[in-house]
């Protein structure tokens, strides 16, 4: 019988455990996306609380306190570690379903022996416990690293990174984790954010180029995409809302581009040509260096602007936008595809109801490169929970191939993250070991098994192309 | 065994069973949104027929009636009443899997003890059986709304009526249940009806005040928001179908309440701005006045022509429309939050594919006046299905906090649909009790328990400012 | 215990087991849509290959293949037929939970015998059982529809057509099966194709009239429609992408028309007022001709334009488009209702997340003419899994009757999907057969089993008015 964070949580029959316990629990983990910070990484760092690890950077637990009544004071604000943490766990008390919920029991357990739930009444003990945990030597930022089982990562990083850290981590052979940047010319797609016409600075001075041209940004990005590339970089990344990438001639784009350097506001159309051009031109040079793209549509963000002022981004205060147009990707890809240069992708949309239609888009430009070149990536922010995990595999699996399925990725800011890739390969056992159950697929445990194994890590490891550290 | 309408209909597991038995049956019921008459039960009506009281209003059954080919004379037409209900007798037995299935045994079973199931050959049988039941003393208005259970309900009302049978209700210490108005000013927000001129005056004559200019309007909706705040009120309410709240300045929607006022069709845009500005002066207002506020969105309204003569509105030709923009209602919400004008709201989209996405927004503007400000309500008239509902509380826990959920409400114009509130609390224990069941949250009785409780009555209790009459 | 195309395949209940042994498994198979050739019927062709029945044209699986990273050599291109079996049989090993994994499974099973699984080891020695198969008498084009259960079908038919092999075949009374006409102008409402204007000549040859104006246009649609009529079709049918039905007056259709006659690209606003106009005298004639009216919405073809010169049109390089708004489909049937002219109507939306919409949009235009006279139709394209089937059909419960639905089409362009008619009903059992067990719906096997029975052939043998031949 499964239960509540038993061996067996979350797998609900014979052949969800057998499959859990034979074919993905002892996988590696490849975490290709994720928000960890190099520097924290070379730099080896400790926590002094379970607060600093939990509550100083996740805004997904932000967001819950704040549903629950909680003051600012103890979100962002200045309460002290442990009023913070209380205020935590007495918003995990009013949690049950909710994947934190869960998340936050399995990295307890996982990481610090506990098997309490964490409420009000527990909180005391279980900070008392986690920060003595936390002052061992093998939990530091790689010994919980190392201790997850992860083998590769991949950070999220600007494209004028100078990439020290990435470069020292990689020469350090006291540490087996491949730690990879991602090529992320986030602002480049978005000059509606303040922080634009400074970044085009950085970016001049990064690439020693000069940036008053669509070309010449392209240029510039070209320069920075060659310099990841001979640091390891295997995958280029962005997010957006949902452009239509129908519409916007390269002329419109460069006039977009000078309204945006000379610190205008650009009309909708005008920002729409802009990233399309954009993105076609990022699409062609990610398939030159041999970078997969990520794409991550749907996101709205900083929608709360009593509060940005006092949080900045990434405080909480985004959401899931409205879906992409069918249409829309698909031009994208034709356009990139039309003249061979169309890189491997993974698409994410932030608006689940997307699942299905860009499955069958994605179905229109696979090709003989690879199995499974366009990909359905797995569920992302607010649909990473269990309902998300299978209706997206659903979706993949009834349209596609879930065989070639890359799996999971983190998307985190936190080092007691990996939990997440268990939580997900439970979530898939169990939606395979349901399947075998109910003979609704053959009961045939090397073919099921193997499938499984790939999910876990192999099919990301070559899709992405990595070479293991060690 | 779970069988039809047995004890444990709808309850598939012993713990769903165990939450219903113990902590969901016999909490009361606070319906803090339907339609029922004031008058109706100020004067304690009483009914001849069955007919009168499940087909003489209730546009659901007419929907499924058309839907099984029975002529319209036995709809709305003038055919006699046990004709109509032995035609309704021949639809229910073709609506296998259909909420009226349910529905209407539900209501057969507990106010007049029928258990047979309703059938051609079975109709003259519950006819009699029910009709004498209605003839007994307990059987008015007031008896059914006491057998139910109700502590306190929320009637729909226009900002121009007197509140008079409200007001008579509230001093009948006789009737121990709390009836409260709802502010629903629905035809000030729709210009676009025959309605509106005429009702404008109404409100004219109801405030006493010139409503010529959209601040006299304004100011005129607060006089009557006042008057009803002073008779008990506590929820304002509106229905839209998918307005961008991102569009449309004061000047303009000024203007289009001087073409509205002068006889004028809007073009969508005036019509557009005209909504915008006047749900955020509402917004304000509300805040004023302590109301929450509901938001039903995504309605389409009297499709069929032909039939608008012969029926009008409420008659079964309205339908889901398209969802709403998630960059529109955080517009909506930013604009009143960035003054600290936003009141407690309630979202419901009669398009559940927006549940997920409402969601998300919504958790960008909870904030600490108490847990869970901002709410997505239950699912809704097409949305009013097991089905419908387990789909909105696992938003609702993915996405935020299920423990908050302000539970049912029945949305009814009839004295029978409290069983409404049974059918959903029991899909409510089967959904807590399969998880418990499968292992996926702690078996924590006192816990789950006390959030069965808690969304079944208190949570709205709460969240409205409810003070029982008795 | 169900086991994988065991007996009892995808019945996961006792009574699901029932329900189809009793009630679904014996009905016979009326097709009333599908795209096989009169022309091969007529000839009562043989195959000489399994590669020649399974992978000449199926589009569906050549998709798959690409996404496992098959050379299109081995897919639409020149290699050998063992070769691309080969290759597909190394496909269908990777697709476990795709339909195309169940329904080649079933195909095999149920035609060949062969109950093998299919994979790279075992294809060589089905590639030779089949093949010797096919060799046998009774495994023609006609031999494969008899032994299917089949009593009619509709294929789908150009207006131009001379409908010779529909003529022939209903005069020979050696072959038991109406094979009847489905009359689809579907060039008619795409004058984006460079297929219109050529298409045009033909429509004038083959009604004797000039077509130089939309009224002329029409009148020889008329006149084709009646000669269709005259042949035994029963159906109209169309596939749109989602124009807006509420736009487009009469002359922007006449002057959009003369555009596209004159070889001129129709701007989006010229070519949605011209198929609004078209499908408002389209409804109006099916009305007049007695044909029920099919739409397909929500398709986006031919998106890939490096492969289109290769492969040209259906070719695996459709997909879901963007959903059709509710206010546009009620516009078309608001229109053909308010004069009484709106024929019996199925909708189909490529994009599933229209499906609670649409029931709800269709429930507004239903009368008395003949139960469920609106109708969703089944899940199609990439919506046709086991997943779609149960949510369309649970969309068809929640907001209408489940007891009217027409039940299953092929949709397909080979002998052998009649498989997926059993994979249907074994769906359909299970759902209600699942009801049965949990006590969702009363344990009344005479009820339940009708309903079955209906939905699997009399639902939609009534719905069109088929004559059987035999």
């Amino acid at each position: 019988m499964s239960t509540y964070l038993g061996e067996d949580f979350l797998l609900h029959s014979p052949w969800a455990v057998r499959l859990y316990r034979q074919y993905a629990e002892r996988e590696p983990i490849f975490d290709f996306h994720c928000h960890l910070s190099p520097k924290e990484i070379w730099e080896d760092i400790r926590f002094e609380t379970i607060t600093q690890v939990w509550l100083s950077g996740d805004h997904y637990k932000w967001r819950l306190m704040r549903a629950c009544g909680v003051p600012e004071e103890f979100i962002t604000g200045d309460a002290a570690p442990l009023e913070k943490f209380k205020k935590w766990a007495a918003t995990v008390e009013k949690s049950l379903g909710n994947p934190l919920y869960d998340w936050t029991h399995l990295e307890l357990k996982n990481y610090f022996g506990v098997t309490q739930r964490l409420s009000s009444e527990t909180a005391e003990e279980i900070w008392e416990t986690c920060n003595k945990k936390l002052r061992e030597p093998d939990f530091s930022a790689r010994g919980l690293i190392l201790k997850s089982g992860v083998k590769a990562l991949c950070t999220t990083d600007d494209p004028a990174d100078s990439l020290s850290y990435h470069r020292s981590l990689r020469q350090d052979n006291s540490f087996p984790v491949a730690v990879l940047p991602a090529f992320r010319p986030e602002v480049a797609l978005h000059p509606e954010l303040d922080a634009f016409c400074p970044w085009i600075k950085k970016l001049e001075k990064a690439s020693g180029m000069p940036v008053g041209s669509l070309a010449q940004l392209e240029a510039a990005l070209e320069n920075r995409a060659e310099f990841f590339r001979e640091n390891g970089c295997l995958i280029a990344d962005q997010s957006l809302l949902s452009p239509d990438f129908a519409k916007g001639t390269r002329q419109e784009a460069e006039a977009a581009f000078q309204q945006a350097l000379s610190g205008k506001k650009l009309e909708p159309e005008e920002q729409n040509a802009y990233q399309t051009q954009l993105m076609l031109s990022l699409g062609k040079l990610y398939h030159k260096m041999g970078f997969a793209m990520q794409l991550h549509f749907g996101v709205l963000r900083n929608l709360n602007s009593r509060m940005f002022p006092q949080t900045g981004p990434d405080a909480g205060f985004d959401s899931t936008g409205d879906g992409i147009s069918a249409s829309s990707v698909a031009a994208l890809f034709d356009k990139l595809d039309s003249t061979g240069q169309l890189p491997p992708t993974v698409i994410y949309s932030l608006n689940a109801c997307d699942d299905d239609k860009l499955a069958s888009v994605l179905g229109c430009f696979q090709e003989g490169r690879f199995p499974q070149k366009m990909q359905l990536g797995a569920p992302w922010w607010f649909s990473d929970h269990k309902d998300g995990m299978r209706k997206q595999m659903k979706a993949l699996a009834n349209t596609g191939l879930l065989s070639g399925f890359l799996g999971m990725l983190t998307d985190s800011r936190s080092f007691l993250s990996y939990a997440r890739h268990e939580y997900f390969r439970r979530v898939l056992c169990d939606l395979l070991g349901g399947w075998l159950e109910q003979g609704d697929i053959p009961e045939d445990e090397a073919l099921v098994g193997s499938m499984v194994k790939s999910i876990c890590y192999q099919n990301a490891a070559s899709y992405f192309g990595l070479t293991p550290k060690a």
